[in-house]
């Protein structure tokens, strides 16, 4: 499956892939542009750069490393970047069609840039040395910082990997200084130097029209590994991330290898945490975090770290990690500006551009606490507040006692738990609430009260009916701070209830509570029954509530997880509805 | 397998990926900070942002959506990111702390943007009544811009996808302009309306702890699903990816459905090309090329394309399109800068902030030609433009009838096929070398003639052989341009020797052609032999190269394919030193 999955490909045919990325690349970033009849990208003011008196930088090698290397092509990174097939090397004469835009009239000269393959070498070398039989002023750096091969036996030597995009940001930021190409020659074969990569994968990628490029168990990771998918030092049983970074970051400044990386405490480094393609962000913050905490632990500051896909191989899950000694000015060149679309750099914080002490691990600020301030809210005299004790006393008990009905309305619906969870919230209100002598609950504070009951039953309801029934009294909350009468209460029902609508989705006539509370609200709110007592008004009040409630048996349900019942099958009221009226009835109990 | 692979994640554990990856977050980014016992990320210049006196942006939602949200928060972008657990929404008094920490003491207010899911509706919302009763100044957005489903008959509406990220981007570009809290989401709410979004999938992401979240087949893809792995409009069989993005946008403006979105010929759009995780970049751009085609064939001003990983659903294999009518003010919101290190831009043509045309597919510049300029190069007399066409000729029927010995010692060492290239190489010499009388190849310009040959082996020989005679041709030729003499004939060849090497990699005494090379070399360029004539100093390098090419059978091999061969079996020869001496003794057999 993983092979199939892999060899899946939003693409339209296998020849014309590299082509139509490129063309997508350019059509996407107008300020790139193809050299006509080669693969080729250039910066669309390449005229007015070969003019400038800067040095230009060409790079490229095979596709499916994406970003690299047409992603680097802008103003403070390269001026050209040259694509070949998928995992090929490109031919000499689009090179050269390369070096020749960027390097003919051009006094200070070419910088190619390529990764040490042997047949980037031969290509690139060729095109090099064409250029130079024409006169143009042209030099070549390899990059080779590969730190996985335990020898350097074969001449072949330490394959590109990752760090190229270094050399890239780095030679890109001299050049529009206005260094001479010796000087950046020079800065960047030492930066290389200075440099090591080492990868680890955890499923293949897959080149276009072909299967895998290797297999890996299903508990299996490979150590080292090339972009390409070339075999790495080791394959190692799956460890968590911790195990893997410190085993990646072991072997690269293992003093035993021949192309180890020589770090000694208080280096300044510069780190990028590369995913090779199809590795999720989640993760690669972590192995980030990893990375850093491993590096900072030996000592080392970590300056500078880049996150995100630098150098891929097509959908390969995996990552790589690039450790770059900084100096001064290699650091200026990594911060300075440059508009190229592959190139990501870490935020910052506001005018600093230096760091000389380790980034810190995750710092943290108050959160001002988590409580409701009480003394906001206006209080009411001891037998109101008797009343709302007993009140809300009275409902919690009505609840609970309905618990079975609900459940059974609910098995209809629903999971059948609607009573359990109602019960759950009114228990955890009862025990909060404890003896009227002395309540738990800010009884004379109706404000405050309501607010505290918003807590309980988002902490102990849980659900979407918690966070509901928490919505509607924290909304309904808002209209009881000041001048407590019978219409701010009104006032805070119909705050609570617009809280339910807006917040929860559903309208009036969806098979939910809300049909019970409007009928009630309807009837509080009506102008025409002004002259009727308080009592009495919320007796009909209830009485709408109920009819709402048992009404919800004949309408279709249009939210919540009702809305997912074959409506043939909904023939009972919904619970919710039928809670509410529960718990109206209660209040009215207490008030007669 | 696809299961196990998916499955196989770089995390430490289940529990602690979503911290680990936020810690990630903000050590890569020293921008950023955690705030305290939550998980919310905000600015880490964020008490002077609340006192700045402009409007404060709060999102959040499930994690496992990288670099959303949190990647979102930097100046220009958000203040403040709420993460739940993966694909779970986040509790209720975490995001109040986010609201507190932004929205405390500041009187322009808080705006929180959510996606329309019902746990962030509820969550969010809950929080937002609790902001409000403390007296904080809040209002919230919900974005809700799936064109996926046919009808909005659910009350629960349009999913919240990748066009969130639009609404950060103009949010955070209104509340940086000092825009009002009222202002601003007028404007948002108006964004959201025009926007659009749909999703194709071709192979699901899995859950830390869980197996995939649905399954396809090896042929299927999914349109419309949502970024948790939701079910879609429909399953369909795997197309080219130009039937695939018409698939989608034809669904998108459909307007049979109720979700569509409206566009008219010459409308404005930005167009956002995202990765819903594992699909590799070089797909990515293709889609982009594909999806602006589209939208151009239709008559639309595709005016800002965005393209990358902005809402991702883990390593879900697959991608969404965004599509938002753009006006003035939504197009200098887009462009307008942030360092959040999760958005990217498209980079545009210097100057140019506003394009009112399509953005052009890949338009195109000379490449200069691709021919080598033969004005340059001195002029040798008839007489030695006959000597070196008979050389040429002499040397290729030389090696043409070594093809057959120089195939016999290739299959010891390689695939047997070094005489057969050889042999193409020479054949596709003679051919263009022609007759003697009017020879085809520019035989009286010593210098035109090395690149003339240069470009035909590297064009009709092909292989590693191919580009290495290319390469030494090319680098021979620079010492042919004037003074032809002896002694610029054995500068060519020292040059071209050093070119090998440098590009080639190889050393002599690693069993390559350079150990015949370096045999002749040594002896034309040996002081103690400079009494001898030119020809007895030539035939002294032959049998140098000769013995230098023999001496081979005994090397261990250190480059090129042969070096990966057990060196027990190489007892003959190296074919390409002896094709070396081949041509040696060929070019002395016309010097006598």
């Amino acid at each position: 499956m993983a092979q199939t999955n892999a060899s899946k490909k939003l693409i339209n045919s296998v020849e014309s892939c590299v082509d139509e990325c490129l063309e997508g690349l350019v059509a996407v970033n107008p300020g790139l542009r193809l050299l006509e009849g080669h693969r080729v990208v250039v910066r669309s003011d390449i005229q007015e750069l070969v003019k400038s008196g800067k040095v230009t930088l060409v790079c490229g090698g095979g596709s499916g490393h994406e970003p690299a290397h047409a992603g680097y092509v802008g103003p403070g990174m390269l001026s050209a970047a040259v694509a070949g097939a998928v995992f090929t090397s490109p031919p000499p004469h689009s090179i050269l069609a390369a070096i020749r835009t960027v390097g003919k009239n051009n006094q200070a000269g070419v910088l190619v840039i390529i990764k040490n393959y042997t047949g980037d070498r031969l290509n690139f070398g060729l095109a090099v040395e064409r250029a130079k039989a024409e006169g143009i002023k042209v030099d070549m750096v390899v990059v080779g910082e590969d730190c996985a091969l335990t020898s350097t036996d074969k001449t072949a030597g330490r394959r590109g990997l990752c760090g190229t995009v270094f050399v890239h940001k780095i030679a890109g930021s001299l050049a529009e200084e206005g260094r001479s190409l010796e000087e950046i020659a020079v800065i960047v074969r030492e930066a290389v130097d200075n440099m090591g990569t080492i990868g680890l994968s955890l499923a293949p990628c897959s080149v276009p029209g072909s299967g895998p490029s290797f297999k890996l168990e299903h508990d299996e990771m490979e150590l080292g590994l090339g972009i390409h998918g070339e075999a790495g030092v080791k394959r190692m049983k799956l460890t968590n991330v911790q195990t893997a970074i410190s085993t990646m970051l072991d072997h690269m400044t293992n003093q035993a290898t021949k192309t180890h990386l020589e770090l000694v405490k208080g280096d300044a480094i510069g780190l990028i945490v590369n995913n090779l393609g199809g590795t999720s962000i989640l993760e690669l913050n972590i192995v980030a975090k990893e990375a850093i905490s491993y590096l900072e632990n030996k000592g080392l500051a970590v300056e500078r770290v880049y996150c995100g896909s630098f150098m891929t191989a097509l959908e390969m899950a995996g990552i790589s990690l690039t450790v770059l000694k900084l100096n001064e000015v290699l650091r200026d060149c990594l911060d300075s500006p440059t508009v190229a679309p592959g190139w990501s750099k870490p935020m910052l914080p506001k005018g600093q551009r230096l760091r000389a002490t380790p980034i810190p691990l995750p710092t943290t600020e108050s959160s001002h606490g988590d409580k409701i301030d009480v003394s906001v809210g206006e209080t009411v005299d001891k037998d109101y507040g008797n009343l709302l004790f007993e009140i809300i006393e009275n409902v919690c008990k009505s609840l609970i006692s309905s618990e079975n009905r609900l459940n059974m309305l609910d098995t209809q619906a629903g999971d059948g738990d609607c009573g359990t969870t109602v019960t759950r919230g009114a228990q955890a209100i009862l025990k909060k609430l404890g003896d009227k002598s002395s309540p738990g609950l800010p009884v004379t504070n109706p404000y405050s009260l309501t607010l505290a009951l918003a807590t309980i039953v988002e902490t102990d309801m849980g659900g979407s009916s918690g966070a509901l029934y928490s919505l509607f009294l924290t909304s309904a909350a808002q209209c009881l701070q000041t001048k407590i009468s019978s219409s701010s209460w009104i006032q805070a029902l119909n705050n609570g209830i617009a809280a339910i609508q807006r917040y929860g989705g559903a309208e009036p006539g969806d098979r939910t509570m809300l049909d019970a509370l409007y009928g009630a609200s309807e009837v509080l709110n009506d102008k025409n029954r002004s002259s009727l007592s308080n009592v009495e008004l919320f007796r009909q009040a209830v009485q709408a509530a109920e009819k709402g409630a048992e009404d919800t048996a004949k309408m279709a349900a249009k939210a919540g997880r009702a809305s997912y019942v074959n409506p043939d099958n909904l023939t009972q009221p919904d619970p919710g509805a039928i809670s509410v009226a529960v718990w109206f009835k209660a209040i009215l109990d207490k008030l007669v």
